[in-house]
Formats: C-alpha cells, sequence, structure tokens
C-alpha cells in the first residue's frame, strides 16, 4: 500500500484546512479537497460551485469522490468548513442566517452523507460546531443557530441506525476562537495565548483518525486554550 | 377601537393555523394570514412564493405587513408553519434537510425578523419547534436538525440585545403529535386521546397574548397529552 490511508478535508484551502492537508499529506495520507479554491498539496481537489444548489452540490461532490475512490473507503472525513456572521434579529437577521446555513450546515451535511456512503467501518466523521452555540447567541443570532444545528446533526448521527457506517465515529470540534492569520489580522490586541493553535486541531484529527484518543461518538469537543495550551472537554 | 388587538399567524392556512386564525376572529382579533394558500376568514392575506430566495421571501412579506400596519404594532406573532421528513444521513439527507429548513427555519426567521420591526413592547412572538428535537433524531435527521436550530432561536432571540421589543416574550410550542386531519388519515390506528388537540393550542396562544399565564421569556414548552389532557412543561 503506497499511502498510510484516505482522508477527505470539507474546506481544505481555508487556514484550518490547509494546516490538516499538509498534516496528513506529511503522515503520507492521500488526501482529497474539497473547497471554492484548488490546494496544490492534495491528492485530489473538488471545487464547490458555490452558488449551486445544495442538491446539485451534493451530487456534483458526491460524484467526484465516488469517481476517485473507485470502491476504496475513506479513513477519515474532516469538514473544517465555515463562516462567521455578527446580528441580531434587527439586522440582516435573514441574509446572515441564510449564508451560515450555506457556509456550516451545507458543508456538514454533504460530508455525513459522503460518510454513509464512502467512510469504512470504524471511520471518523469530524465536524465544526462552536463552543459559544452551547449557549444563546444573541449577537450572532445566525451563526449560533447553525452551529446548534451542526451540534444536533452529530448527536443524530451518532445514534441508532443513522445510516452511518458500523464502529464509525462522529464527532464535532467546539472551538472558542482559532489561532488564524485572518483572526490575528481583525483582532490585532487580543490575547493570542487564548487562541487554539491549528497545528494542535490537525494534530489531533490525525490522531482520531488513527484511533488514537478518539472520543466517544457523538461527543462535541470544546477546544479550551488557556496560556497557549489547549485541552479538550467533550460533552 | 375597532377590534381587541391584532395578530399575525405564519401558516395561517394550515390545519392548526387555520384553527388559531378562527379562535382569534372569534374574539374580535385584527388577523393576518401568511401561508401559500389565502386563509378568507383572515383580515389580511399575504401569500408566500414558494420557490422564491429567502431575502425575496422575506422583503415581499415584511413590505405587505408594513403596508397593512400603517405604523401600528401587533400583540402577537404566532409562526405554525412547518413539515415532516423521516430519513436517516443515508437517504435523501440533503434533500429532506433542505425542505425543513425552509418549511420550519425560513417561516420561524422571517416571523422573528416581523417581531423585531413590528411586534409592540410587551408582545408575544411564538414559534413552532419539537419536542422529539430536545433528543437526537437519527430517523428524521433534517427535521430534528431544523427544530433543534428553532429551540435554539428561541434562547436568542431571548436573550440581552436580541433585537427585540422591550418586555417582550418569546417561546416556542414543542408539540408531540397534534391532533390534526391529516396525522388522523395516516395514523389511523394512533391512540388520538395522546395527540394534543387544536383547540387547546389555539386558546394557549390567545391566553399568551393575553397575558394571561404566558411562559418566561425564551421558554420551550412542551404539549404533553395524555388521555386528552394537555399539559404544558417547559424548559
Amino acid at each position: 500500500m503506497s499511502h498510510a490511508g484516505r482522508v477527505v478535508i470539507y474546506g481544505g484551502r481555508g487556514a484550518l484546512g490547509s494546516k490538516c492537508v499538509a498534516h496528513f499529506k506529511a503522515q503520507n495520507f492521500w488526501v482529497g479537497s474539497i473547497d471554492l479554491h484548488e490546494n496544490t498539496e492534495a491528492d485530489l481537489n473538488i471545487l464547490v460551485e458555490k452558488d449551486a444548489e445544495v442538491e446539485n452540490q451534493e451530487s456534483a461532490i458526491l460524484g467526484s469522490v465516488s469517481k476517485a475512490l473507485n470502491g476504496s473507503k475513506l479513513d477519515a472525513i474532516i469538514c473544517v468548513a465555515g463562516g462567521w456572521a455578527g446580528g441580531n434579529a434587527s439586522k440582516d437577521l435573514i441574509k446572515n442566517s441564510d449564508l451560515m446555513w450555506k457556509q456550516s450546515v451545507w458543508s456538514s451535511l454533504i460530508s455525513s452523507a459522503m460518510a454513509a456512503g464512502h467512510l469504512k467501518d470504524g471511520g471518523l466523521l469530524a465536524l465544526t460546531g462552536a463552543k459559544a452555540a452551547l449557549d444563546p447567541t444573541p449577537g450572532m443570532m445566525g451563526y449560533g443557530m447553525a452551529k446548534a444545528a451542526v451540534h444536533h446533526l452529530v448527536k443524530s448521527l451518532a445514534g441508532d441506525k443513522s445510516g452511518m457506517p458500523p464502529q464509525s465515529t462522529v464527532v464535532a470540534i467546539l472551538p472558542v476562537t482559532l489561532d488564524t492569520p485572518m483572526n490575528r489580522k481583525w483582532m490585532a490586541s487580543a490575547d493570542f495565548t487564548a487562541w487554539t493553535p491549528l497545528e494542535f486541531v490537525a494534530q489531533t484529527f490525525l490522531e482520531w483518525t488513527k484511533n488514537e484518543n478518539r472520543p466517544e461518538n457523538g461527543s462535541l469537543c470544546q477546544l479550551l486554550t488557556e496560556k497557549s495550551v489547549t485541552k479538550i472537554v467533550t460533552s
């Protein structure tokens, strides 16, 4: 076998996604990237048509994955696509909620459908929630609602007869703030030692994929960083 | 004043919505109905364009409401629009999730935006969740996810600086099974005495609108019916 395993990173060109692609490649994994833009490090690139309806996105993406795998199965599907928008009920509620749904939930749903069809028995599906959405989010209403939906999806996927492969594990990471270049740019005066390093997240995904320290099926995994040390608290 | 107050029923032509329109009309309320189809009992009908994008639906609906109210405010906005679809991750996940989002969440969001702009201080916004979505829903994944999103929205709308009018109350009803003609048709052998009568729900909305027995802001109100008696359990 010429590689250590096969993973797909949904959002493989974003800050965290790029780190994941590089990290898995360094460990000799075959890596597929799904994104609006190409990641030249990946073995396979599937480009998302941003303005297409979700069912069309799904059929295009799953068709490409199916063709590339040619009957092989994936060790892990990791969805780190998403976005952020603020706003309460009195300003751009519908616009922002629609955008958050498309960015966070569509990608999570397509990853879940991919897992039902192409993840190996005992494989890993990791989605991205948000710690903030464990509580009400009046100042970022659409964002919190979309992430709460992702949390519920994880719990459902971990349930009985969910359609997931036997012995597979579904989890979500719930970041507070990731230490990305964009966050450093927009919150330049923040305390970066309270932000979660991307390396830590990529390494965590790698371990979970290799079934090391893997959380229980259905876990929501808060990434809590203090003085540059991150601990994972599951619920 | 020629009427007891003003309410809008979103989904005013459905089984529960029609009952609400009739119940409020019988109490001399001015009633607006928003639905795909006209409710001839209502004082105002706003027809939803089913295939329009959500932002276009919003601007059309809010424009019509604004024009009809002409500066007056609403006592209550009651959203009972919605639908149901089963299915796990391996069958029609994206299609069903998309449909559930449009039926339950779009209507809830437009109602929320309407509340931010047109509900009076101390008014009521009531949305429709589902008791089932308090737990994982592996066999009706899109439905549970959409309803979990509605639950989160209610909590956010009840939060600080949510954009809702002062002293207003946002709640969701969380039915188990409503005693509708369609449910009787499709589940003909079920125990109907465990289903919640529509009259009870309509009367409950009326009381809450008049600020009688109104639950705390942000309450998720389970409607639990046993031997034809319904109790409301809030969380």
